[in-house]
């Protein structure tokens, strides 16, 4: 299979190994990669994708596991891809691929792939998306994309699916704080799970009032789903709300808007990879290195340099 | 002071108020921002710059703190920078500055500030290293840089100081696996806080065995300092381990390379980001617009476009 055409011709087909074999090669960003994401772009765009992100602990990766299982019941093909932003410190990424295995193991319909962040430089998201693209080339239907939620990370996530959700716990803490700082803008709804936990109704109606501060987006109004994912309560209860959200998206034209912003946004990641690899030839390089002992020594600032650097680009 | 000359003139007779505004601007991205930063450029290069990475609660905050006042008794002047990429859900930049407050206030040699990711599009490692100069340029004789260990944000803090501690607690669990992963390449040592928990020897013995792996850097073998932070124990070792790291690295002139591939890799973002601001002009924001339809439409791929756009830039 070691042939991009054959890969790709595979994907399109459903093929599971080169599906398998395709992620890999985008994760090490190998050359063949881009060749083929191009061969099976027309083919994508058909799949929904759904992001779920939250604080460690939550239960993300049940409600993943719980959606998938009930996806399949609907005899729809779901992909799973849990993007992994923390550290060794957690070890996060494998443990969650163990426990969704005895979950949805041995379904040749539903893929699951962990991708986590160890020591790559960044681009997570971007491979996500780009394992995203070959899992909808290659046919599935559904794609859940689960991140915890550090940071940057939740915020790159909502870029890149088409409905977000946003899963708390009651002991959250202060979902005042939890609130805060783009979480408002990005959840389409949220998910309070192990509600049948102490300090539940109280966090329901914290995030509630919370809610009723924000402007309706003409049509959609955020909500809060409580769940006991462990038990399966209330996750029917999410797949009719991303239902909604979808068939919200779709009437208002707004699922067109979002994808080609997505697209935007990623165009302009392609340029700007483009554009640093270009420039750094082996003369840049070079340069760079005779005059770096100057800046260190202070007899240039590291701003001059960068400036010599491009007024000779753009000659 | 609203004048840029001003600014940087104050900064580098050390005035409080015109630090905590250059960081300001820095944080904010102001156009002013790099311009006093190449004015202070020539007198950085002082200060000694620490990292202080872990896992959330391993009492990093703390440590800083104390490590602070040790500093404060040798009469050095301390700049603290905690930089949080923990999303809204744990709200740590916050709670983070106020324990800090009640240790180490009112001491006008000590200078602190949280700087957090919420909704800002990454950078944060680059505005750290830069709050860090203006610190350096004013006179401040330590920085010591915190941050959670999530993800890519130790990795980045380790490339931004000189050096880098990691911070580990008897429950960080699998001691084994909080070693993989970057973590043994970025820490110069290791604390074990809490070590007066249950499990504390034991830990220390896996991580010194996972040590004795790894391959002496000729002269320099890291090693792991048990303290009880919150009783103030352990923290003249810290600060013993730190002058001695630090003496390694002047001896070894190890400093100076260390400095200078610092310096390398921030002209290369400063690139990076000119080269995106330049490329993106009206035109190309125009041919971008323009064609995104075809993209979105598959009558395009994302990659052709790119592709065209950069193109046109070369010609």
């Amino acid at each position: 299979m070691e042939n991009k055409n054959e890969i790709s011709k595979r994907v399109l087909s459903g093929e599971r190994i080169a599906v398998a074999r395709a992620i890999t090669l985008v994760e090490n960003e190998d050359a063949w990669s881009i060749k083929i994401l191009e061969d099976i772009y027309s083919a994508t765009g058909r799949a929904y994708r759904v992001g779920i992100t939250g604080p460690p602990g939550a239960g993300k990766s049940t409600i993943t596991n719980k959606l998938a299982a009930a996806y399949r019941k609907q005899n729809l093909k779901v992909g799973i891809i849990a993007v992994d932003p923390t550290s060794p410190f957690t070890g996060g990424a494998l443990l969650g691929d163990r426990v969704r295995m005895t979950e949805v193991e041995m379904d040749g319909n539903v893929f699951i792939r962990s991708m986590a962040s160890r020591g790559s430089l960044g681009g997570l998201s971007k491979k996500a998306t780009e394992a995203a693209d070959i899992l909808d080339a290659a046919g599935y239907d559904i794609i859940l994309m689960e991140t915890v939620g550090v940071g940057q990370s939740e915020l790159d996530i909502a870029g890149a699916v088409d409905t977000t959700i946003v899963v708390l716990v009651p002991e959250s803490g202060d979902s005042i704080q939890a609130m805060k700082a783009g979480l408002m803008e990005i959840a389409d709804f949220f998910v309070l799970n192990k509600s049948d936990r102490a300090g539940a109704d109280q966090a329901v109606m914290s995030i509630k009032m919370i809610l009723n501060f924000k402007p309706k987006k003409n049509g959609w109004q955020a909500d809060v789903i409580q769940t006991v994912a462990s038990e399966g309560k209330g996750i029917d209860k999410i797949v009719e709300t991303i239902y909604l959200h979808r068939k919200y998206l779709e009437d208002s034209n707004k699922l067109n808007d979002k994808r080609q912003k997505r697209m935007v946004n990623r165009i302009q990641e392609l340029v700007k990879e483009k554009l640093h690899f270009e420039f750094w030839d082996e003369t840049r390089e070079n340069f760079l290195q005779l005059n770096i002992e100057n800046v260190v020594r202070k007899e240039l600032t590291p701003y001059d340099l960068a400036e010599k650097l491009l007024q000779n680009f753009k000659e």
